[in-house]
């Protein structure tokens, strides 16, 4: 941020009076304008033994794996951003059911609240986001070419809830390490 | 949003090509400007049968009572940032347990996380949020001067839960509704 975008003045970098971290604050008209973490949502949308994978038409990480997912929008809720999401990546309509999952990702800023649903028909396919757009079951998954460590995560979780018949929910951090390599460090948190 | 806060032309609100809401764009330098809901966390202090309330010395809803919480910082996770805004605001020291509530409120573009935590001692005061910090057992709450219907929607739903001698994680909906007075849907989502 170079200028106020309510004044168009220049701004400046500093901690305002009361505060403990440094803000960009306008001296013209005294807005003190604060940038916050994004909320992502998305969904796991199932299928019989089946969850709905798309394969990214755009960067990043175009021509690998995810599960719908993207900024919450204002005036919306986290359910509807969920299923507006899905919908958006993959043509199909779910009835979004329980929340899943809770990941810290602080590195880049961001929150990922995931959630399961019901696929509501087989209508799905391609989308400027998504080059395709199929269901697997688990054995199919293709785990060395997921896009995200979170959505590698979501769906390890999972499988392993669905494994012992029993879904909880879930909380951690995923952290980017120092360095050129891409990598993550994972850290589950145990709800009591 | 009047200015680019890159370049400082003049934006205008349009939807942008592949997009499917209105953005602030800059005409000069491209920038599309977005604007996300904001994540506040929070937590509920707990001490033996007690937890830990806030008198608000500040607006909004100055002089009535509540959680610590507020708003989620860039670099931080979930958990560390309920922390901080309880050290915040009572000067107490928490561990931070399990994730308890997510609660949408669009129409103030917030989302809140609470979750509960361990109060570690009881060296706990007032602070410029707060004027009085006490430790409160069922039959004392305030019920009537709590400050925010997600405040009080969670310590009823923690009530509930410690009475039945099990928690669960909760989510749901609180959206104020059209007029004048300070009125709100409640809607919780069954998870499973």
């Amino acid at each position: 941020m170079k200028y106020c975008s309510q004044c168009g003045a220049k701004v400046e970098l500093r901690i305002p009076e009361g505060d403990t971290l440094p803000r960009y604050v306008c001296n013209a008209c005294r807005t003190i304008h604060y940038s916050n973490p994004k909320l992502v949502v998305g969904c796991i949308p199932e299928w019989e033994d089946k969850i709905l994978l798309c394969k990214r038409a755009i960067e990043p990480r175009q021509g690998l794996w995810t599960l719908p997912a993207g900024f919450l929008e204002n005036d919306e809720t986290t359910v509807e951003g969920a299923a507006r999401e899905t919908f958006e990546e993959t043509l199909s309509k779910v009835e979004v059911t329980d929340l899943y999952a809770l990941f810290n990702l602080p590195h880049i800023n961001q929150v990922y609240v995931m959630f399961r649903g019901n696929l509501l028909g087989l209508d799905f396919g391609p989308t400027p986001e998504s080059e395709v757009v199929e269901l697997y079951v688990e054995k199919d998954i293709p785990w060395d070419r997921i896009a995200f460590p979170v959505i590698e995560q979501t769906l390890k979780l999972y499988f392993q809830d669905k494994n012992r018949g029993e879904f909880s929910i879930h909380t951690g951090d995923i952290v980017r390490l120092p360095g050129n390599g891409r990598k993550y460090k994972v850290k589950l948190h145990s709800n009591r």
